[in-house]
């Protein structure tokens, strides 16, 4: 049994955008099983804009280790056990790193269930819409958000696969629906969706020209603004905030690339407008997860979600894959198919 | 009788701290009382920063017009009326601007029972302690602030009306309440009002000192940070807050007269600290007055809360003492003797 595997270490720290030298592909040999221990095959992994903040080591978040393996949610397969939660066979959805394989203790993973999955909800939706994505879009906008019918949710990186979930649950809940997304190709697959409105962000040369852009799809102002993307977007956000609108801060890409911070100016909007800006760790509602996953996969069977992947075949390409979310190539979740 | 009354009117818009050429002091002549009006002469008002954004016409509040009377809350008595709801010699509180008398419609005003009042909670409480900014400190505190006892809490102006109060209710709470002022005497005032611990922001060369200074202050972290004073200062209370702490974004005082905000740079921490950001604005619990003035008259009564006026005599130096809020001269509420 060869237990030899690859997998994406960490090399060196990011300055600004991390580049292909800050990740190294080693071999490594899986160590034979103890107690209470699997081996698990990754069949796929994500690559997450939030890891980031991790590998650079910003004081806000715990620092990945130099040499340790990049960290992400995968889908495997368990092809020996110990352990008498598991059997051969079986599918599971964990914390499975860029990496081939693991050898694990029978904790922190879950058993996919063959017969929740088909061609409508595939099994990669379980690290995608029904996964950290999807669900950080569900409990933000649910918990957050606080939606109410009728209402204007703004929601930028639209074509994201947070925020076109996020969007998307917003229709099913009867609310007006305005995404924010970069290019008319992104436009174009957000409108697909079935948003009321897409502003394209690039189309628009200065920050005055942002505002207006969204105080134009959004007349009556904006009741929640779902944030993917923080600093200036997020000032122009603010600044079209109907009294009492609550923003989500899901995602700050606009953030994390940057030495410094570069934040929000619009604060004394708060006062006046009695706003509430709230964060989120999605893994807080680890609870309600299941409950959260049955009711998207409802919405997917009754086709008010569409989700999308985007899917590279082979784990030699996944710094290229995470490099690319910085630069805004992707739309839909970004998987590596291992 | 004499109808000619002293009231100051807005000459011109302060572009950044406002100058005594903004004001100009008018005599005017009140009209004949109509039907259901009163004719008030005003014993006491207030001069308050919150008014700063009204005179500049800034966007984010209804512009006070060229010309108009200084808004303010005041405490008069009643001293001729066609109204029912009143008669002379009836003491009211309400909104009686920057003016020796004002003739108007019977509504808005709240008649005052002297019962109510002795020399501990004395009739100027009206417009203090059990007025805007106590109001402001209890709604604040215990609707965003959402306290919990055992957490901390974080005042900044910890000197001034509301901080000064939010500080001694959050005592009464049970909570571990560190303030913040500038300079040896309001922190001296500060620590008379039972703070467990004072800062000298003036103490502080720098931002980091500042974040030091709070960190040492509040080992465990900030629960709820009630913010007074925005930018730099809420920037570096953020950095200490708590997962899940609470941010109460009362005021801005450094905010107001700047020619452009200035904001904050750490919100990539309202997602790694879940953390709650929400404004207010104290009429919106207008309903829920009544209660909460009896509560904080109770609090006045068991001595479990101090308050100090800073009270001039004479409506000529009304603006005077306005600008002297931006440099920082006083402690307690501010108030004219007409």
């Amino acid at each position: 049994m060869n237990r030899t595997i690859k997998r994406w270490t960490l090399s060196q720290r990011p300055d600004a955008t991390p580049t292909t030298d800050c990740f190294e592909l080693v071999d490594f040999e899986l160590p034979p099983l103890e107690a209470n221990q699997v081996r698990i095959k990754t069949h796929y992994f994500s690559v997450d804009p939030g890891m980031r903040g991790r590998l650079s080591g910003d004081s806000y978040a715990a620092a990945l280790p130099l040499g340790a393996v990049i960290e992400s949610a995968g889908i495997g397969e368990i092809i020996e056990t110990s352990s008498e939660r598991f059997v051969v066979g079986d599918m599971v959805m964990g914390g499975l790193g860029w990496s081939q394989g693991v050898v694990q203790i029978d904790r922190g993973l879950q058993k996919l269930d063959p017969a929740l999955f088909d061609d409508k909800v595939r099994i990669t939706a379980s690290i995608g819409v029904m996964g950290v994505p999807g669900l950080t879009a569900w409990f933000g906008l649910q918990d957050l958000g606080r939606p109410k019918q009728g209402e204007t949710l703004l929601v930028s990186s639209a074509a994201g696969p947070v925020g076109a979930t996020a969007g998307q649950i917003g229709k099913s809940l009867g609310l007006k629906v305005v995404g924010i997304a970069g290019g008319t190709e992104k436009c174009a697959y957000v409108d697909s969706l079935g948003f009321d409105a897409v502003i394209d962000y690039k189309a628009q040369k200065t920050q005055s020209q942002l505002i207006q852009a969204i105080q134009g799809a959004c007349p009556d102002g904006v009741d929640i603004y779902f944030d993917n993307v923080g600093a200036d977007m997020l000032d122009a956000a603010i600044s079209a905030m109907r009294p009492h609108g609550r923003i989500v801060v899901s995602g700050q890409i606009a953030e994390y690339n940057r030495p410094d911070p570069h934040g929000i100016r619009n604060v004394t909007n708060f006062i006046t407008h009695r706003l509430n800006m709230a964060g989120l760790v999605v893994y807080d509602y680890a609870k309600q997860f299941p409950e959260a996953q049955a009711a998207i996969a409802g919405l997917i069977r009754r086709d008010q979600l569409i989700y999308s992947e985007d899917i590279s075949n082979g784990i030699d390409g996944a710094p290229e894959a995470f490099i690319g979310l910085f630069s805004g190539q992707n739309h839909g979740r970004r998987l590596i198919r291992v």
